[in-house]
């Protein structure tokens, strides 16, 4: 492990991105820079190049969005789903799968069920890799993309208050996203039920926990949320079957009327109930244009990795 | 489902082909045009172009087919398969899934197992879709490559006699083509078993209904063969293993022989014994021919709905 | 068979990879040049060109390796994998399904189960067909980048003696590199367990058979290593599970000090525990760069078959 927290800690982002923690906000401008570039161009930097699209965990959302990025930047796709099935995987270590692939492509994206899968991957690589989801621990290319997202929405990130809702205990994408906004000057506010709470770790001076949107809506500029998944939070406590954890941290017409006008609703999808879809025609719901915003992030980041100066 | 007949009904074909209810003559007449000169041309006006097959139903060949088209013409396909099994669909609504997709590609080409799911998704989608078979209802991209495949092969349509023979029931394929085949002047024919005849609905005075190829077969001009499925009909008569129902629906040497010289014979394929391959030499088996005039028309398709001017 | 067999002998490799029985000496120098001359390169002769990745049975390894081969040189790939599931082959003879898949590609690179299928696939196609690994017969690409990693290595063919080592009876591998070596001036050495030695048929004069490495490393050019199955080895000979199958037929550190210094140390991968992985910094260790290779050889073989001249 000491080894691979090395790897965490040191490797550039350009070879491997492997954690929200190798970005400074001086990187983080970088890239929303590049992606403004990418989002209006119609360049194709990357014709000839080629990268992996290693899942071994199903994610169509997000092995998409990578599709489509670098097929639109001119490169190619080699998709290699449901890897368990495959003859990658009869019993072969993930670091000679690796060292397989990178004799093959530009860069391999990865995701995988556990913790530190993408930096063994980072270890081993010649050619960058680019972690998409790993374990409960990580997902920065979805951290980075829901910054960007307040950013274009917001023209800024300073000064704002944040909060995220849902369940706070488990989700990787409030872990990371949290990490992110600490770099600057935010406010963050936490609603979730007790059972569901933010880790202490991810915790910070300043921070107001609450398990009621009304105590907080009011002074909301970005509203981050994400689901309760039932079967999770009946592990935590015996909850009954008319106890409606979804209503309760659901977002509703009446939130929004008590919200500010200018307030970012967003929400990393899939959603089921915790917004319901007569919301969507809102301007302050952003949740899919938060997808597109996540298409030239990753653009950006496929550019800076493996385009050539 | 009112709203839903609405965008059956008013939608520009460009914006979703949904239906064969969609086209005219003179719609038809465009993209038969223009799928010959794309079959000619070696021009890629969709490079930098991205479309995503949406597969709720597996259908290799419908989708190698819009894959195909696609990547002929310089664009490139994210393929999305299998979708039950995928995070798209974890309690995702359909609309949610198209309108994710489409911040991701310039259309979408989708299989589903619903009648009207090309229609919801036609409702949201700010991109072009295409419907590549819903349901029992539609599949009109496979009636306009029949309806090209009758005209290459002939020259014309008005004037022909048609037969079309097997499952006339169930078959979507025939049902979309007889609704084709009205806008031209055409004489049909219908050859089944009596419980998988023509519904009602398709049948037009004039038409001829038999259960014996032998009644048709010397006046027919196109004699388009589907398959009986034996597992439907066993469904609707109770039948012993014995009855060979797949003989008694098939081509054989000896009805080519009493048939027209010039006449075209075709098969939306898979065949399962319907055409035996000892008739593939005959020039007259168009049923190969009939994929590539397929891959023509998609192009077509493609380029009329996402190409720039 | 009588016709199929007339498939392997006249057939030209350019038409159809079918079998390394097709390869003369000036063959394969030409397809080495070529690939010599795509390594380095950055032209993309396959653009607008499209080919059929057709796998019956799952492999990662090698379609990704096609994949990679043609995208780089400009093209694309439909990839049509887990083809049991899928409508082409509900009931569809193989046959069917090329003469379909042919209609929208420029070749078919296949791999399925039965030995015969490449050969059957040839004698329907219009267009190219690789074998991409047929049941245990044949796996004529993987031979040749056998091959030419050798070459590679140790800049030349004749004059070497090359053991392999592992399961030889049932390894299409071991059999396929044999026949192409039988072309050169060279020593074959074979190291097995009695039970899964080579077949006679794939024996010749001269040859040398040992069921221990240490007869033989120290004299050995080129050590071709591939795995014992424990479950084959165990259908053949009563074997109690003390009984080290893997570490009998493995590599060890001290193997490699009695090797020749510039021995080559070869496997087709995956490997499980015959090669372990502290022998990959030993510069003899040539594995991952035989992956890197085989895309080269893939590279040179799709632009002799379907580039234009």
């Amino acid at each position: 492990m000491d080894s691979l927290l090395d790897v965490r800690h040191n490797i550039p982002w350009r070879q491997a991105v492997v954690s929200v923690d190798q970005f400074s906000r001086t990187d983080i401008e970088e890239i929303f820079s590049l992606a403004d570039r990418l989002a209006v161009g119609r360049t194709m930097p990357l014709t000839g190049k080629c990268i992996v699209n290693l899942f071994y965990e199903p994610s169509t959302r997000t092995s998409s969005s990578f599709y489509a990025a670098m097929t639109r930047l001119g490169g190619s796709v080699i998709p290699i789903n449901e890897v368990n099935y495959s003859s990658v995987t009869k019993g072969e270590s993930l670091e000679d799968t690796i060292r397989t692939l990178e004799c093959y492509a530009d860069a391999i994206v990865m995701r995988h069920f556990d913790d530190d899968a993408s930096e063994r991957a980072a270890a081993v690589a010649s050619i960058p890799v680019i972690n998409a989801g790993s374990g409960a621990a990580e997902h920065p290319t979805q951290a980075l993309l829901d910054l960007y997202t307040i950013q274009k929405e917001r023209g800024c990130v300073d000064g704002l208050t944040v909060t995220m809702m849902g369940d706070l205990r488990y989700g990787r994408t409030v872990h990371s996203l949290t990490k992110l906004l600490r770099l600057y000057d935010t406010t963050l506010k936490f609603v979730s039920p007790r059972e569901l709470a933010m880790p202490p770790d991810y915790l910070s001076a300043g921070d107001e926990q609450s398990n009621d949107i009304d105590d907080v809506i009011g002074n909301t500029d970005v509203l981050y949320v994400t689901r309760v998944q039932r079967e999770r939070l009946s592990k935590e406590i015996a909850i009954d079957d008319s106890f409606s954890v979804d209503f309760a941290y659901s977002v509703t017409r009446d939130h929004m009327a008590r919200a500010k006008e200018d307030m970012v609703l967003m929400h990393p999808l899939p959603r089921v109930g915790e917004i319901p879809s007569e919301l969507d025609s809102d301007p302050r719901a952003a949740y899919f244009r938060q997808m597109r915003y996540g298409l030239h992030v990753r653009m950006a980041l496929l550019v800076a990795m493996i385009g050539r100066d």
